[in-house]
């Protein structure tokens, strides 16, 4: 296939790389396509790599990556001509700066509102992620699935995580109740592949280390 | 422990009977102690688990598992008097009528404003959800984390399937483009446990299916 990359920093740069040795057509646009880093990266990408400006990035790749910074993609995409029948891959995230949150989409939480409507009381989000299903039967075979929760309180967090291993779970501390603004969603992913989009409710996450 | 379960649906009658049964101390609470259901739960749930007043749960239990659905959740906070030192587990998600979304915290996405941007392009949202250094080399052990990707578009979809899967990805359909509603709060998740909260960049996610 042939693919452009829109952003070639540390995204856009390995999957191009990877793509391109793995014998697809790469073109890293760039407004510099001269620049030395540009050139190593084409080095170490291989002949099936090569640079571009984004107009010709656009014109000869049936699929573009966009990989910029979220400040970028606006402006990339505006000037971008005609996109109609291009398979856009967006790989970027709105996030704030300083990783505070989303820049879109996400203001509070189910978790952080509790807090409010139970003063005193030492919230731990958590169990939130799977269905009952799972919390009755956690064992996918040899896998354990994870379970996130987030407070913020250690010893209060810590008693949590004693109970969600009881069950079977991998608990794992997501950080402070403002997390809930990730659990939740998270929540809902599992919800939706489940309920709306064909997976069934036998499903679970492993959370990889290594 | 002493663990009190506020709604003994789903949720709260798994967790409930699991810790019963695994030694602890549990308190269905019930606006209906006497009803037939909640006779039933407790025979299952064995010795060291009773049915009781939300007031007697919350008095007799240094842990409450707040299990209810969202609509209840605000009352039930707010009439149960003095919560001071409890854990309180908020195993709740604010969940909009119809699985549509969150009712707090959630309006749009990224990749619902890009598609707005890009008229005419099939935006398909994928590659945002883990760190570049997993895209580089996405093995764990035996494990091949998930590559989850949303969009509108059932070709273009099956398109960037392949190329997460030529990388080493488990691609999976997540749904529609509103998806990246989910799909961006989950990189958040994952951003916030490499970056912020000690877990460092070599982290993932495996997709778990029986």
């Amino acid at each position: 296939m042939k693919i452009g990359i829109l952003g070639a920093g540390n995204v856009g740069g390995t999957l191009g790389t990877r793509w391109a040795r793995g014998g697809h057509e790469v073109v890293f646009a760039s407004r510099h396509p001269e620049a030395e880093e540009m050139r190593e990266l084409i080095a170490k990408a291989g002949p099936a790599a090569r640079a571009g400006s984004i107009a010709e990035a656009i014109a000869s790749s049936e699929i573009l990556a966009l990989t910029t910074p979220w400040s970028a993609v606006r402006d990339v995409l505006t000037g971008a001509g005609n996109l109609a029948g291009k398979i856009l891959i967006d790989a970027t995230n709105p996030l704030l700066p300083r990783l505070e949150g989303l820049e879109v989409g996400m203001s509070t939480s189910g978790g952080e509102l509790v807090a409010g409507w139970a003063p005193g009381a030492r919230v731990v989000k958590a169990f939130n992620t799977v269905g009952y299903n799972i919390m009755a039967d956690p064992a996918f075979g040899a896998a354990r699935p994870v379970m996130f929760y987030c407070g913020d309180g250690r010893a209060a967090k810590q008693t949590v995580a004693q109970l969600a291993g009881e069950l079977g779970f991998d608990p794992q501390d997501a950080g402070p109740l403002k997390q809930a603004r990730v659990l939740e969603p998270f929540a809902l992913l599992w919800i939706s592949l489940a309920v709306q989009y064909g997976f069934g409710r036998d499903i679970s996450f492993q959370f990889l280390r290594r």
